[in-house]
C-alpha cells in the first residue's frame, strides 16, 4: 500500500521552517509495510490545498494531511479535504461541547471561531487531541471503486505523534495487507564517504531487494538498509545478509550496528573495561567533553576535562611544560601527548585524551595550516598521537577532531 | 512571480533523509521577490516525476527541479522535464567532449552511461557544474501564452548552491519584475515560547502586511519578519516598523536583531569591555565552552574551562572546598558560586561562570529533581547565582542551562 503526505502551512514555504513530521510518519508507516510515494508542502491556500488532496487521492491509497486544523480563518484543511472528497462538513455537537469544556477547565471563554474545530467530514471518525484543542479525523471509504483512507492530523509534532501512536496506528493495522519492512543501520568511523561508497556499492549492488541509503557526516558514514516482504522473517533475512557482508568488508571500522552513537559505544567500552576517562581540549573547545557527557550515566566513567585555550592554561591545568610549547608550538605532536598525559595524571583516570590544532578560519600558517590537528590518547604507559589534516570549516574540523578522538578511544579499549 | 520546487530522489522519501536544498533556494528566490508556493518531493519514478513537472508548470512561473541529473538509469529528470514540456532531448556533442575530458583529467575511463548527462532540452542553456559532472539546464520559453522558466539543478547541496550563485541568479535577475522582499530577525533569550507569542501577537497582528514566523528552541525565541513590495524602501520600512515595536516590547530580552547567535553577542560584549572569560561546568559537561569556542576568534576573550564532573575535580580544578560539597551537596547555590569564583581565580579572567545541576534522566531526588540547575557568574566582587528548574530531557536541560549562562554574561556586560 502507498501513502502520500501533505504538509500544510505558509510558514513551511519560508526559508526558516521545514516539515519534519513526515520523517516520523514515514518511519511509522514503513513499519506497517506502507511506502510513502510523494510528499507535498503547500501554503494556507484554499485552491492549492484542495488540489493537493485531490491529486493525492488519485495516486495513493492513504492520504495524510498535517496542519491547518486550528480555529482561525487560515486553517482550511477540514474544508478542503471535504471539497476534494465531494462532501459537505457537518458540525458535531458533542465536539462543540467538548471544546467549551476544554476552555472552561482553563477558566477562559471560547472564542466563537473555535467552533470550526468541531466541523467533521461525513463518515470520518474523530481523533481526540490529548495535547491540544485541534481534533484529528480518520476517513475510510470508497472513491469510484477504490478504497481510500484520508487522515487529518495536527501540525505540532508532539500533538501529531501522540495522536498517531494512540489512534491512527491501531486503525491502519487491520486495513493494510500483511507486509513487513525490516531495517538495519551500520555506522563506520573515519572512512571518507566516497571511499566507503566505493567499497560498499560493490556489495550492496548485488542485493537489489534491499534499499541502501548512505548518510555521511564529519568522520562518520551510516548505511541504512531496508527490505520489505510478506513475512517478517524474510524481510529480516534480507537485511541481515547484506549487513553481514558489509560488516565483513569494514570489520573494525564498524562501530555500531544497532543505532548507537559513537559516544555511547565509547561509554559502553569504558564500563566494560572498568576504565575512566579525562580530556584536555584546545581547538575542540569542550566539544569532546560535551559529546561524552551527552550520554546519560557518563558520570560513571567520565571524570572531567579541561578546555585549555591559552598556553598558560595548558600549563596550569594539564602540566604542559612552557618550554615544550615554546620549542614545538602549541599545535604539535609533543603538546598533544603532554596534554593527554597531564590531564590523565591530574584526573587519576585510566585514559587521558589531548587535542590541539588549528580550527580556523584564521590562525593558519604554511607550516601549520587550518585543519591540522593532533590527537593523543594515553594510558600512562603508551601514548598514541595522530596527526590529521581535516577538511571543511571550523565547525566541521572540530567535529572531525572529536570523532577521531572517540574512535581512538574505542579502538584502544576493544583491542 | 511564483516558483515551485521539486526535490527528486527515492532516498528523500525514506525516514532518514530530507530535502534541505529548498530552504537555500527559497531564501535566494525571496531576495528576488519570488515566492515559493508549493514544494513536491518525488521518487525516481518516471510517471510521478513527469506529472510533478507538468502540474508545477500549470501553477507557477518558475519550476526548479533538484536531483536526478546523474548518469544512471535512475536519473530521470532530463527525460521527464522534456516530456512534460512536450519536447525531445538532443545530445550535445560539446558536452560529451567535456565529459570525456573531465574523466581523462582524472585518469579514468568514462562509463558509457555518462553520455546521458549530455542530453539537453531543446532551447535550454547549459549550466556548467564546477563541483561535479552533472550539468544543469535553464529553459525559458512559452507554454500556451504563458512565459515559463524551468531550471534543472543537481542534488548535492554544494553543487546546487555553487551553480545557483554563479549561473542562475544572474539569469533570473532581468526576468523577474522588480519586487523586493525585506527581512528582519529578532532573537530573545529566556522567555517561554507561548509567553513570547502572547506578547508579540498583540503587536504583529496589527501588521498584516508583514509575515511573522516564530521559531523556538531551549531558552530562545526567534521572530522572522518578512514583507514584500515594489520598492526596496517600502519593504524595508514595513519590517523595520514592526521590528521596532517588538524591540520596545521585549527591551533587554532582545539579544540580537541581525541574525547573530547568543554566543557571538557574548563574544562581542567581552571584546567591547576588554574582558575575558572562563567557565567551570558540571552538568553541561563542556557544552558552554563548546558554544563559546564555536565562534571564530574566541581565543581573544575565552581563556579556558574545566569540566568538573566528579566532586574531586570540582576541588582540584576550581578549588571548591570539599566541606562545602559535603554540607550543601554538589548541586547547590554555594557550589555554583564557588565554581565561578574558583575558575575565575585559576584562569585570571575578568568573569568566571559556574554551572551545576541535575541533567537527568537519572540522579534526581525529591529535594533536587531532574532539571534543577544553579548558574553563577562572578567578577570577583559580585557573584550572581540563579536557581532554575528547566523542563525537558537531558539534551534540552543542558541547552537551557548553557543558554541561561550566556544570557547572564550578556546582561552583566551590557549593564
Amino acid at each position: 500500500m502507498d501513502a502520500e503526505i501533505i504538509a500544510i502551512g505558509s510558514e513551511l514555504l519560508t526559508p526558516f521552517r521545514q516539515d519534519t513530521n513526515s520523517l516520523y510518519l514515514t518511519r511509522r508507516l514503513n513499519e506497517l509495510g506502507v511506502e510513502v510515494i510523494w510528499k507535498s508542502i503547500v501554503g494556507d491556500n484554499r485552491e492549492h490545498l484542495t488540489q493537493a488532496v485531490r491529486l493525492a487521492l488519485g495516486r495513493a491509497d492513504i492520504v495524510i494531511t498535517m496542519g491547518g486544523l486550528g480555529p482561525t480563518e487560515d486553517d482550511l484543511t477540514r474544508e478542503c479535504v471535504a471539497d476534494a472528497l465531494g462532501l459537505e462538513l457537518r458540525r458535531d455537537n458533542d465536539l462543540v461541547t467538548a471544546l467549551y469544556a476544554w476552555f472552561a477547565a482553563r477558566r477562559s471563554k471560547m472564542p466563537d471561531n473555535n467552533k470550526r474545530q468541531a466541523d467533521v467530514i461525513p463518515g470520518a471518525e474523530i481523533l481526540k487531541n490529548e495535547k491540544g484543542t485541534a481534533p484529528g479525523q480518520f476517513w475510510h471509504g470508497e472513491i469510484g471503486e477504490l478504497e481510500k483512507i484520508v487522515i487529518l492530523l495536527p501540525g505540532p509534532p508532539f500533538e501529531l505523534e501522540a495522536m498517531y501512536d494512540a489512534q491512527v496506528h491501531s486503525r491502519l493495522l487491520p486495513v493494510v495487507p500483511e507486509e513487513y519492512i525490516a531495517t538495519r543501520e551500520l555506522k563506520i568511523a573515519m572512512v571518507g564517504e566516497s571511499a566507503a561508497d566505493t567499497r560498499a556499492s560493490e556489495i550492496y549492488k548485488r542485493f537489489p531487494d534491499v534499499q541502501t541509503t548512505i548518510l555521511a557526516g564529519a568522520g562518520e558514514v551510516q548505511f541504512h538498509l531496508r527490505a520489505r516482504s510478506e513475512s517478517q522473517e524474510e524481510a529480516q533475512e534480507l537485511v541481515e545478509v547484506l549487513a553481514d557482508r558489509l560488516e565483513t568488508e569494514f570489520e573494525e571500522e564498524v562501530f555500531s550496528s544497532g543505532g548507537e552513537t559513537l559516544e555511547q559505544i565509547v561509554g559502553y567500552w569504558l564500563q566494560m573495561r572498568g576504565a575512566t576517562l579525562s580530556v584536555a581540549e584546545s581547538c575542540t573547545g569542550g566539544l569532546l567533553a560535551q559529546r561524552i557527557t551527552s550520554v546519560s550515566g557518563s558520570s560513571r566513567y567520565f571524570v572531567g576535562g579541561a578546555v585549555v585555550y591559552s598556553n598558560d592554561m595548558k600549563t596550569s591545568m594539564a602540566d604542559v611544560p612552557p618550554l615544550m610549547i615554546a620549542e614545538y608550538g602549541a599545535v604539535s605532536k609533543q603538546v598533544a601527548a603532554a596534554l593527554a598525559e597531564g590531564i590523565r595524571r591530574r584526573c587519576k583516570s585510566t585514559l587521558g585524551v589531548g587535542i590541539t590544532g588549528v580550527a580556523g578560519p584564521t590562525g593558519g600558517t604554511e607550516e601549520k595550516p587550518v585543519g591540522l590537528v593532533y590527537i593523543a590518547v594515553s594510558d600512562g604507559k603508551k601514548t598514541e598521537v595522530l596527526e590529521k589534516k581535516f577538511p571543511g570549516d571550523r565547525d566541521r574540523i572540530r567535529k572531525f577532531a572529536s570523532q577521531q578522538a572517540l574512535d581512538m578511544i574505542r579502538r584502544r579499549l576493544r583491542a
